[in-house]
């Protein structure tokens, strides 16, 4: 048995040499500096529970806040449940002896070195020397959780978990020699004082005026001036009778009140005094109807929020891009709530595809950690699996490029680990679905959705699921890696590379220069689909003749149907920018985005059709008003700006190494920050000067220059064809000039 | 899609023809008839759930009551949680519109032929004419469950249920037309009424005096007679300061204070009132230590309980087996609580090798399927599968034994189907363990119990672990066929048939004459245990003549380590009885069930060893009170005495045939009754007499006697050696005369 501090080294430096940052020795310098700064200052304390139940007792809380015209509106998948009876431990070696105050959330005992004490103790003094502290804990009803504050004696997610024991004692009261009881290191969040029970956990609120409130014959129509979302006040409500709320994403759903989706309806019978809605809302407008009996002075409303930074900004000569920016800003925050969800009216729900995409913005924006593992875990729930994720294939499928992703931008190689378990038997259910040619094609009970769109098939084994599923065994491959478990390294690159040469053996058409859409009947079909070219182009699978002759023969062929959600523009947009085509997605997000905006839009939408007009706009589903109008994947230039036009991305994990592309599409000049886990990349950009500072790991500039580029800070590698490279070093501010092409 | 009608019909229809019992035409008529009943006389409701949830739910609740010396001591084990998000429902075809009441514990929606009403509706009306109703509901906290009640519209157990619809729409807001959805039969017990909430269910209690309160000096010691379980109740309490109850199922145990196993400390400060303890207890004996400033003036107790009716019963004319009988039932009702528990002191939880002990008992004593179904649910628990049942190897093979078992007893087809998914997912972690040679040997993490014996090997793959599969191979096939899956029921039926031929292979001793104890490294042992030996006969996987020399080789053989635990007492007195030896079993029940009671025994214990005397009796697992001196594996004589001296057993499910085998066993004569589902089989036998009445199937008299029998109700038939057979209708009243060998 390793030493904890042991432990945390090793585990550190796998982590560290993987990123290519520390030498060994420097490495237990710093961590020799590290352990000495934490004893002195004392240990930080946070609530810990067993990983991913807590998140998914949260997301089941969160996802069940929808309602559809006063019905509650739950979704179609399992939902899972956390373990009720949980062991938690950490061995701790004390100078001095310590009083350790303990809270726990449901029935417990506490034990030193195997030994309980009486009760359920809340103080507890652990002696000097080497000691091994358990609490178990049972809660049925919410999720067993435990605060621990003594000096060095405090619960972090260094402490151990299991909910099962596999511990027994024989006749003689003999405890078992033999243990493979699996322990998984703490869950935690920012539940850092003991009065913040995880379970009485509440998104913070904030109280907003309205812009205007107008009296009509029949009511009161409240506008807020923008989308937004929160709990509905009424100011000095009094009288006796009914009163009704409809919310309304535009004026037209709120005062249609046969069709609003939403609203509440409640039995007023009171003197006096401020009320607020039970359940939060999405709406701009607001109508409320009352009976005469029933007077209120005001209304207004408490903004309900993810308390997320802005990390990363992006700014330009273009004033409308700047909206567009802003906007998406808006539309992302809105639709960040404990976890990532898809919209704010409807569904409220985390959806994989969905919150695939969330993630990416925010690592352009917010760069929040928490709120991707915590959508992770959720989105996984719970062994057995059962379905696909969401139900979905792909979304299943994205789930793993989410995990990559996310290893990727944070180099946070301890959670991809722990999630290490999930992965396989997830990834073990998706292999169990392959067809006889080894591919993923639509088993009754899968969703094959790919996007909304019109006629679409789904028949057979779509290219488009191909491409994902390679990338998620590359994925498992990755982090099996990481895991050092090397069977399955070798068995998920096999299986990775396998797919791949299918996909190009079976679904390139070489007339056609394209992958087709699908494989049916033993035949590949003659139809082009956007779908697989694009991520095919942004995935790196395709050499660069094929690249180019694909963003003819399919991105601007006008002939292959059209992409008009912002969900696949989002990727459609990507591989643009990733053909270097700038300047075109700088047209298209102007029009598309702009397009909105020009509608009067707030926050983007789920779907938009620029052939539609007026009041058609809300329609969707079937429903007069069943469109989101605050939809996250409508918020992809946040990702694209920082991604393809700062042109930032890592390509070492947390950033060890990393790009700079810069390409102004059009701009006349830029600035922005990049987010990364040690801070901010800064840059700014015109047609001539380019300033970066970077304050982490080792950059590559690539800059296309008419001219030989230069700067006092370091020296530019001509790579021929215009193109210029830079090293840049961490710390450092760099002034370049050069000629944009 | 068959009409509900038609799925019972057919359902029913696939039930009887295997019990044989009625054909076909005659079932229609019988169903038309049934049905027309219930019509006339409107239905019965009850409150409805996700089958085995609510019994998983419950069975922690239970089993996390345990405390040691005032601390929490949950099980060590996994345990599962419920399915927060179910839904369910029905089609009903109403020849009238139905006003119809809901109840629901938790979040819900009510939906008619898909449309959702508004809100959460207490009640709906259905019109006339064919419908579908859908009830969804979300609790996190407790079990999703409903409770309807109109006419015809009332929620049962033919209420289909889910958790997790796999349904969904496309963007034109069409739902999904391939459902692969699960839907299984509701759970149900007996809560009946609107206001029998399950979750807040308990177990009755009764007010039950002391039979003596004796003050000491330093405290006061009261004695209820015998052992029970339940609430100690201080009658007008009052004062301020501390008081404290120490209980004991012996004297010695109450007083010394320092090592009772269970005790409450409480904190006084009351004028005056009745105080009754949170938590039940297992005592004999309470001594109570209070401060001087609080009194009270009477102690007695709430005894707690599960309200199972006797129906079957044992009497002869030896006062100290009917001692044994009374004192067995007595045990027998005190360790079955909400499940078959192990013992009322400790462990208080469910244990599969107990629980299936309990099965048997109760066959013929309450026979109530209730418990076993709760008791296989609870102890099944979810997938994934992780472990052994109660990490025990042979815990898990008893499982599926009880299954076996209670097919057979309660014809009970219905349960045995719903639970096949399970068994089957149960099975493939079984036969995931196996080792090369195909036998189960404990791996990292197995419990091999077997027994609690010093010194017992558990090394290499035990014999007795292999009978146990080669049986729980032998359910598979079996429930297999029940449900139609013809490749399983192959795949068992071999698997069961090569396991038990390796059994002979490779464990028979032909030398000793019996099946030797493991087999070590590639090569079987010398040692022999009674254990596999026993089974095998009962099991009937010998032959006549190696039964004979496995009698003398083994059982009767002294060199051969004896049994000290009533666990495999049990075992040992039925292997016995199978090979005809009751008369050493009379002989053996009276000196070891015979001797507890001379030690002052009220019930039977977890483990007795005649060596011992005065308080060590009370000492196990290295506590001076460690023993439980009420468990339930100590009742069996309950079974013995009904399968083995009345003599009656299932040979069809549910008693639709049956054999009676009555022996006396050195008694002079005894009557009884044994339950079957349709009633009592009731019997009288003296050396002379035999008296029987069946209320159900077609039973086989086999009668020793030394002369041919007779009676005026039927023909014996001659099977030579002293036996004679007679064929035994239902309701009629048989009155043979025989002459005893």
């Amino acid at each position: 048995m390793k030493s904890t501090f042991e432990y945390m080294e090793s585990s550190l430096r796998r982590t560290l040499v993987h990123l290519n940052i520390y030498k060994q020795k420097k490495l237990r310098t710093f961590l020799v500096l590290l352990f000495s700064f934490w004893g002195l200052t004392g240990f930080a304390q946070t609530w810990i529970w067993y990983p991913g139940d807590y998140e998914i007792w949260l997301s089941n809380q969160m996802q069940n806040r929808r309602t559809e015209r006063g019905t509650f509106f739950p979704v179609f998948w399992k939902i899972d449940n956390h373990y009720p009876l949980i062991d938690f431990h950490k061995v701790f070696d004390l100078s001095t002896p310590e009083e350790v105050d303990i809270y726990v959330d449901g029935q417990y005992n506490v034990k030193l070195d195997g030994k309980a004490f009486e009760g359920s103790p809340k103080k507890i003094t652990v002696p000097a020397g080497k000691h091994k502290i358990n609490i178990k804990v049972f809660n049925q009803k919410q999720v067993p959780t435990i605060f621990v504050k003594g000096n060095k004696v405090v619960s972090d997610s260094s402490w151990l978990v299991t909910y099962e024991d596999k511990e027994w004692i024989d006749e003689t009261g003999k405890t078992s020699d033999v243990s493979t009881t699996k322990w998984m290191n703490a869950g935690s969040w920012n539940f850092n004082n003991s009065d913040q029970l995880p379970a009485n956990f509440m998104l913070p609120t904030k109280p907003m005026e309205a812009a205007s409130i107008n009296k009509t014959n029949d009511g009161t129509i409240v506008d807020f001036g923008k989308e937004t979302f929160g709990y509905i006040k009424l100011h000095n409500l009094k009288g006796k009778g009914k009163l009704a709320i409809y919310y309304g994403e535009s004026r037209e759903e709120a005062i249609d009140t046969a069709h609003t989706e939403t609203y509440d309806k409640i039995s007023v019978d009171q003197q006096s005094g401020d009320y607020t809605v039970e359940l939060s809302k999405a709406f701009r407008f607001v109508k409320i109807i009352a009976d005469p009996a029933v007077t209120f002075d005001k209304v207004s409303m408490l903004y309900e929020y993810a308390d997320l930074q802005d990390k990363g900004s992006f700014k330009c000569n273009d004033e409308e891009i700047n909206r567009i920016y802003d906007v998406a800003k808006y539309t992302f925050h809105l639709s960040t709530k404990e976890f990532f969800i898809d919209g704010i009216k409807r569904d409220r729900w985390i959806w994989s595809g969905d919150a695939y995409q969330s993630y990416l913005m925010n690592y352009y924006l917010t760069n929040d950690n928490g709120t991707v593992k915590r959508t992770t875990l959720a989105l996984r729930g719970k062994d057995p699996v059962t379905s696909h994720i969401n139900t979905i294939m792909d979304y299943t499928l994205y789930w793993f490029l989410g995990v990559y992703d996310y290893y990727l931008y944070s180099g946070d190689a301890d959670f991809v680990r722990s999630n290490y378990d999930r992965m396989k038997s997830m990834m073990s259910y998706v292999l169990g679905r392959r067809n006889k040619d080894g591919l993923l094609e639509g088993l009754p009970g899968d969703w094959v959705f790919i996007d909304w769109a019109e006629g679409l098939s789904k028949q057979g084994a779509v290219s488009f699921e191909q491409l994902l599923f390679a990338r998620s065994l590359e994925t498992m491959a990755l982090v099996a890696d990481l895991v050092e478990e090397k069977e399955d390294v070798g068995m998920y690159t096999k299986l990775a590379a396998d797919v791949k040469k299918k996909l190009f053996e079976i679904y390139w058409n070489e007339q056609k220069q394209a992958i087709v859409h699908s494989y049916v009947n033993g035949k590949p079909t003659d139809n082009v689909t956007r779908y697989a070219n694009m991520f095919a182009i942004f995935f790196d699978y395709l050499n660069d003749k094929q690249k180019n002759n694909i963003k003819n023969s399919v991105l601007l062929n006008n002939d292959v149907p059209p992409i008009t959600t912002p969900y696949m523009r989002f990727y459609e947009m990507e591989a643009m920018c990733a053909l270097g085509e700038q300047e075109y997605v700088t047209k298209e997000m102007k029009s598309y985005w702009g397009g909105m905006l020009k509608l009067g839009a707030t926050s983007f939408w789920e779907e938009y059709n620029p052939k539609k007009s007026g009041a058609e706009h809300y329609a969707m589903y079937g429903r007069k008003y069943g469109k989101s109008l605050c939809h996250a994947w409508g918020a992809s230039p946040l990702y694209l700006l920082g991604k393809y036009y700062l042109g930032v991305k890592p390509t070492g994990a947390g950033y060890s190494t990393y790009t700079i592309e810069p390409a102004l599409g059009g701009l006349k000049w830029m600035e922005g920050k990049v987010p990364t886990p040690a801070g901010n990349i800064e840059l700014y950009c015109s047609t001539t000067n380019l300033k970066i500072k970077a304050p982490t790991g080792t950059g590559t500039l690539m800059l296309k220059s008419k001219k030989a580029p230069v700067c006092k800070e370091g020296n530019f590698v001509n790579k021929g064809n215009d193109l210029y490279e830079l090293t840049i070093e961490k710390n450092k501010d760099y002034d370049i000039k050069y000629q944009a092409l």
